[in-house]
């Protein structure tokens, strides 16, 4: 078996221990289409490195004859963090080999703008207080993913522009890894949603699907045939920066009409501040809390307002349909402020947008997140790196 | 090796002896990874099956030594043809297994929408003059490749709408087949001009790129790693009913703000004949050629109408580039008609609206096809699928 092939082996293997864990050598050739001999010989190897092991299983028949034995994933081999940097605050998780979940721990920022080392620092603090709960230590960890809002070019881990940080195209990974002394996976936040709903979420059953956010900004993470689409130069899937209106409404990336200048949050309150607050002055999330109150309420203006927010979303989504075709569409995001774009009439909106055909539209699922679940998908895409680097250092040693 | 490793390496080799036959047997294994053993296992099969064959070379060394002998795709295995199904033209063109052009034929059609039968009976006797040329007959086809303007679901062969059509929802590719008996590949044709640029053109150094055609209508070809994207209902790529206007103008869809109804054809024509024709009237194609013609001349309404289609297309590109990133964008069509949309104005116009990052924004490419090229991308289609079919009937025999 050449090179190629044997990786291929590994790496097949591994991933459907992964998906049946436990399951027996004959199940794996079955499942895999990989011959028993080669099941075998691989498995031990998987075994050797620690990657898996066995457990044993009760035997079919009664507690008589030889008790099955089982493979499955090795738990112990690594340990692997995920954290979500977010407006103002910062989640970590720790999960084991196996994803599951061993610690985790959220605390507030005081401010929301970081120097590029100031964040690894910071990033650092939590790590140390995320693994004193395991009583180990940073140097413990295998790999850390990191999910950032903004635009990154994952390739180079670079960030090309994020609100939480003070400067533009920073080599980010460089520099938390050279904090850490730890792999780092850095990527946009919303590829980061995609992977939690990939692997824990309603993503799985799905080969193609798009998960859209909603925060400060507008995101979105496309999964094709069960991968994340990156596009080339690390800029894809810039849904907030599709143009809904030529000439339109100014946006906060310098350009004009995208759907985000309709949509978000600095959007409306753009446009709540032209109706006046009732006398009293607030920050903004109150002049925007007021505003959809009043909305709610039947005020014709504020109502006006939403609903062209709301309308424009669903133009968006529709041209995405249009575009992907998805199986579904997955919209998410952590704050119960963006209800009035989650609302039925925008769902209905969607579908009169659409090329219509004899089918249905694709399924269209509302998941809120907490910022924990946001983490967690970082801390997936982690032990994808880390998974594969070690199926990489088992080539490495072939040689 | 078992199954699913043997069907990988018989269609590894065949792609690795496709891309750069003539080539010997070591550097097949080199090229791909597989082994030397199985590299001679698998040859030796497949030239038993008849789909490559030898080539003696000569020797490196002044002719002496032993003759080395290369491996090439047989290009006698089978002959494929494809076909363009053109407003009012029909092109075809007949390729062997090695992808060599054999024959082409074009002629015209007196109507421009048929019953899903009456096209069928055209393509066959369009398929008999083309076998003619090469005194054979349709029965002698291996596969034929199909493309058809419109929405069409390849995974049933099924054409949801097309303008060369009467009905909607027309399963063409069995009423083909069962006309022609031959096996049947049918695809939008916008997809068939990104397989034609994949296979023959621009697109074969790039892994992720768009093909944008303009006809009467405004189609798109998606190709994600070197394949077709196809969307999960077989209406994804529908890139003229992308939406960029809310509530803007009525497309030929029954929707309103679709891109189409703002570039195609019949938009420059609902606009054109407010203007008014100078007193001559005249058929929808010259009333189009004198609105082209007055904004040439610099007449400020007709130029009017003109810029607005070619900023809407640029911001539809720019939506296309701010979602997927591609390397390279292919403007394609077979019209010199829509040069306007092609102005240095429209791609700087692009630029300006595509997010903003520290590399340089995707090559967009402008290649005209002749229909020739169009129908022999229907052909590389159906040669991707008889291979397919050939490599699957050496698995069936595997059992």
């Amino acid at each position: 078996m050449a090179g190629q092939q044997r990786t291929y082996g590994r790496r097949t293997l591994l991933a459907a221990i992964r998906k049946s864990s436990p399951i027996a050598r004959i199940d794996l050739a079955e499942a895999t289409g990989i011959s028993r001999a080669t099941v075998t010989t691989v498995t031990a190897e998987l075994m050797r490195a620690g990657l898996i092991a066995e457990v044993a299983q009760e035997s079919d028949n009664s507690g008589r004859g030889r008790p099955r034995v089982d493979l499955k994933i090795d738990g112990t081999a690594h340990l692997i963090a995920g954290i979500k940097v977010a407006n103002r605050a910062l989640s970590l998780v720790l999960i084991d080999f196996e994803g599951n979940e061993q610690a985790a721990v959220e605390f507030p920022f005081p401010e929301q703008v970081f120097k590029p080392i100031a964040l690894a620092q910071i990033l650092k603090g939590g790590l140390t207080e995320l693994m004193a709960k395991v009583d180990r230590s940073v140097s413990d960890l295998s790999g850390v993913g990191i999910g950032i809002s903004g635009i990154v070019d994952v390739q180079r881990g670079l960030v090309h522009w994020s609100p939480s940080l003070s400067e533009r195209n920073v080599h980010l990974r460089t520099v938390v890894e050279d904090t850490l002394n730890v792999p780092v996976f850095l990527d946009n936040d919303a590829n980061l949603v995609a992977m939690a709903e990939k692997q824990f979420g309603v993503g799985r059953q799905a080969k193609d699907f798009i998960v859209v956010t909603v925060e400060s900004g507008v995101g979105m993470g496309i999964v094709i045939d069960h991968n994340i689409y990156r596009g080339t130069r690390g800029c894809g899937a810039e849904f907030g920066h599709t143009k809904v209106h030529l000439d339109g409404a100014l946006c906060r990336c310098g350009q004009r009409g995208c759907l985000e200048a309709y949509v978000a949050d600095y959007a409306l309150l753009r446009e709540a501040q032209l109706l006046g607050n009732g006398g009293e002055a607030g920050t903004p999330e109150q002049t925007i809390e007021t505003l959809l109150k009043r909305a709610q309420d039947g005020d014709p203006i504020a109502t006006n307002i939403v609903n062209r927010a709301g309308r424009m979303f669903a133009l968006g989504l529709a041209n995405i349909v249009n575009i992907f075709d998805p199986q579904l569409i997955i919209l998410a995001g952590e704050r119960m402020q963006f209800d009035h774009l989650y609302a039925e009439e925008v769902l209905d909106s969607i579908k009169s947008s659409i090329v219509q055909v004899d089918q249905s539209p694709p399924d269209v699922v509302i998941h809120k997140w907490d910022a924990l679940m946001w983490a967690k998908g970082a801390a997936a895409y982690a032990l994808e790196g880390v998974e594969e680097a070690a199926v990489a250092q088992l080539t490495a040693q072939d040689v």
